[in-house]
């Protein structure tokens, strides 16, 4: 057989009660197209875990905390496998939702949103946010702003641990409770944003846009290696890549997430090997995309890699 | 709570060694995007197959076999749950050339094209499979075809059972073990068609292109109800839901799952509702799409169903 | 310069009253991403167009008719630069509503496809297509079919002939009147094939799924060389670059036109590098892939070849 | 005719040198999918720009400027068509590249990335950027930045104003020479604010993160109407967006050039219709979102709306 051919694809048989390893296994011996990318993905995730010497990034775009994925971010922050999170301030704003009681709901994309903005529904594709959850959000986040240092100077980071430790729950509960930071470059760009803006109208705390850049330098300088789970692209994606880039190393494993495409030039659906010529992640660096959605990929991806770390 | 608003979005937490269908079944609590479609069309393909009274179709189009997904659908076969086959040409070859004992190999997409040409390796996406397997196909068919009734006049179901009951392994010959009918109405546009044509250079065998037709109507006319699972779109899709459009009946059941997009205006990626306005699928037919790659979301759909139909 | 990087990319500045070809130059100048490959599409079309010793296949899949790209179609065959024409048969289909006098309308994607139905609107995306179309339809296709000759034994080009003849616009009409094979693999796959299967029920007249090869090799055994132009992917596409594989040559040009992309692995989205590892288009073959809706990308290029040509 | 159906569709028959406004007519004639959208798209943007009591917002994501659009963009802001600019910072880098005299330079989105890394060349799909020109940005934004006062604080648009007082053409250069505001909540996460933080490190110039938005809230309440151009999502499409929400108003007027797809949930994919559950644009705001790679259809739709409004 011609050297350049890898294994045979193995035609997948499936078993009733099969666990999600076994099935990620399976989709690794057909080795095909997105399933194959997919246990490649596994076997990346699991060695950057594994690996005592590697920071851990953690990549949040897209609308994930809607779809009930933050519950495995929370999770994975609670395990130790996290170490640095960047996020979406969106995905932040529905972590705090969720965690003073409110609730998304299940709804539908085909719907009437002039219908739903007389009944003060916020659509988010087919998930459904009755506006009432940003009234207690306001009176909420108006209250732990309002604890704040008068006259003092934050990084954004800052702001988000504060926040974590005013709440029971979630995403930036767990990553206070870890002492890891929360890093969020445009928490301008959402309801976050919206109300520290109102908060700032009568009060005096600045948010230094830059004053969590050392911190993060130092992490990126310091790391002996470090690897990145991105989901979705946006500002996490590039944000996390370009932290090396200062450096003179780069990451050592990469597995990104998205529903995005290369051909269109941006930066959330480059391709990993886009980011080797920039030396974001190392030539030698283990990388791989998973193309889909990520209400389908994350939960396998992380089911499969919790099973195998489950065998030891 | 506002009645447009369904369940409450539950935060996914994954357990080491859980089940796919208990995964699925997360993926249905959190019911967001395609991960919340996914879990609809377990239950959609479940009652499918449960209902006694339903007539099931499946169609494939996409390279599935070359991609480890041709195992699923000889399975499925062989336990009753197709009454119906539509696919393309192109599985159906790959489908031989696997039961013959050639094989498909993992490789890359990014690779050199040229070199592989000068290696006779064929690429399909990050799938090789070697030039000479396309010689052993060749002895296979034309021997398969010599055994054809000369002066006949065939349909291509006639045809591609006749391949079936040749082969020992893959979907042909489960089709043709079972006694399913195999539709596939472009069979030209595939090395089978190529090689019928080699074939016909000396030998007068017709194959009647519409010589399916009457049988396959007859299905749709006695069929009490109807049910499809579509992987991908192309000419399987159409041919499926057209063959409905004569009878007074329509779909009752039908689960898409495609990479595909409607804003495109294609078949392919058109949305199941838009089938509604032709009447292809019945104004209260149960049916959804799933968005993504078939060899992810075809392994956890089919092993999800398996699972629940094993409790019983 | 380092010798990779090519010409500097140039910024884009529109002027008023700009020529179609002036906009795609100016794409050409900045040279990134699907306008770049616009841009090199229109010379790749433009050089096949001139090169007098190249067979000019055109591959037509997607709803194109529907939407408006079927004019396109029928003036390029009339202007001589189509030789061979691959298509759905729906696009023939609708091909043939709009030649007989029925129309699509503008309609909409969100709208109640019940509503739809009992209003007896097929829709195709947001392009509305009442049903009473297809009653002007079988009544015109019927008295066609009719005369056909009873008993006989007649490929499927040339059913389309004999309908185009009895058309007065179009693409069929245009393409009898050229006298160009249309090939149409899977005519049992559309309307067109549904009105056959119930003229079927009472004449005899046999079409040979093969009937087509004998000629559709001739031609590409003798041709000097080959172009294609793909709009979409399906069976049209795979027909034509399949076509060349058992020659000893390949397709010289070629240009595709899709939405689809290629990791999910299925021929529609496939790059044309992959159609090289198969031979269907030379080592040295001229090809580039322009992805994004043809609703744009066809009129644009071929207007700007057009203007091209049109300077001599 | 049912009322439903709007007007026909008219087959599009191209002539030699059309102009780009000629083609968009026959686009819109044709009236289907993203062609057709294209159209509406021309109709709302130039309604927006002819409306004096409107706001004009543009956003900017993806690597637009690599890709040669970033021209249009500056041309826009002269002409006096862009009152509110929002962006990446990539895009913002970009710029302040090319008008300090580097290139960007056509390349190949199927090279090696490693033997891009070793001939020290930056890869954005088929864009070559080689590093130096970041040894020359470098140099030239540290000696801007040198020249902030010390020990002030100011906002990230103020930074940037600062940039494009030094800059002689480009995004940046318009922007301030039309004293407009160009706001770029992730400024951090680029090479703009990689070398900040290098400045940071031995100058004492805070960036306050939310200096911006009172200036930005006066203009949202204060705007009689307003309207958007989206080209791509990410921050710059929702900060925007986002900006009505707070004020009674929302947008008037809407055109999204996106690649991305709604269905995976995300903000950059979401249709329009789903910020009108939000109010972030009106019940009654014109709004169309047209699919494709903004390469072509940014181009398309100015150039349009250019000819419209020079025919005044």
């Amino acid at each position: 057989m011609n050297k350049q051919c890898g294994k045979p694809v193995t035609q997948i048989h499936l078993k009733p009660k099969m666990t999600v390893g076994e099935l990620v296994g399976a989709m690794g011996k057909a080795g095909a197209y997105n399933g194959g990318a997919l246990y490649r993905a596994a076997g990346i995730y699991e060695a950057m875990l594994r690996d005592k010497k590697t920071t851990k990034f953690f990549g949040l775009a897209g609308a994930m905390v809607p779809a009930g994925m933050g519950g495995i971010v929370s999770d994975l922050i609670t395990r130790g496998h996290i170490d640095v999170l960047v996020s979406t301030g969106a995905n932040l704003t529905h972590d705090i939702v969720e965690a003073i009681g409110c609730r998304h709901y299940h709804g539908s994309a085909s719907c009437s949103d002039v219908e739903l903005r007389h009944d003060e529904i916020n659509r988010i594709y087919d998930v459904f946010l009755p506006n009432e959850a940003f009234e207690h959000f306001e009176t909420f986040i108006q209250d732990v702003f309002s604890k704040l240092e008068p006259e003092s100077k934050i990084s954004i980071s800052a702001l988000l641990r504060h926040i974590g430790k005013s709440t029971k729950s979630g995403i930036l509960h767990a990553a206070a409770k870890k002492e890891i930071p929360v890093y969020c470059p445009a928490v301008q760009d959402s309801m976050v944003g919206l109300q520290y803006w109102l908060f700032s109208q009568t009060n005096n705390v600045t948010i230094d846009a830059f004053a969590d850049m050392p911190l993060l330098m130092d992490l990126c300088f310091s790391a002996k290696k470090a690897g990145a789970l991105l989901v979705g692209g946006g500002v996490p994606k590039n944000f996390i890549l370009q932290s090396m880039l200062m450096t003179p190393h780069g990451f050592n494993y990469a597995v990104q997430l998205t529903g995005d495409r290369p051909d269109l030039g941006g930066l959330s659906g480059a391709t990993l090997d886009e980011a080797r010529s920039w030396g974001k992640i190392t030539e030698e660096a283990q990388a791989v995309t998973v193309y889909g959605d990520a209400t389908i990929t994350l939960p396998l991806l992380v089911a499969a890699v919790m099973e195998r770390m489950h065998h030891d």
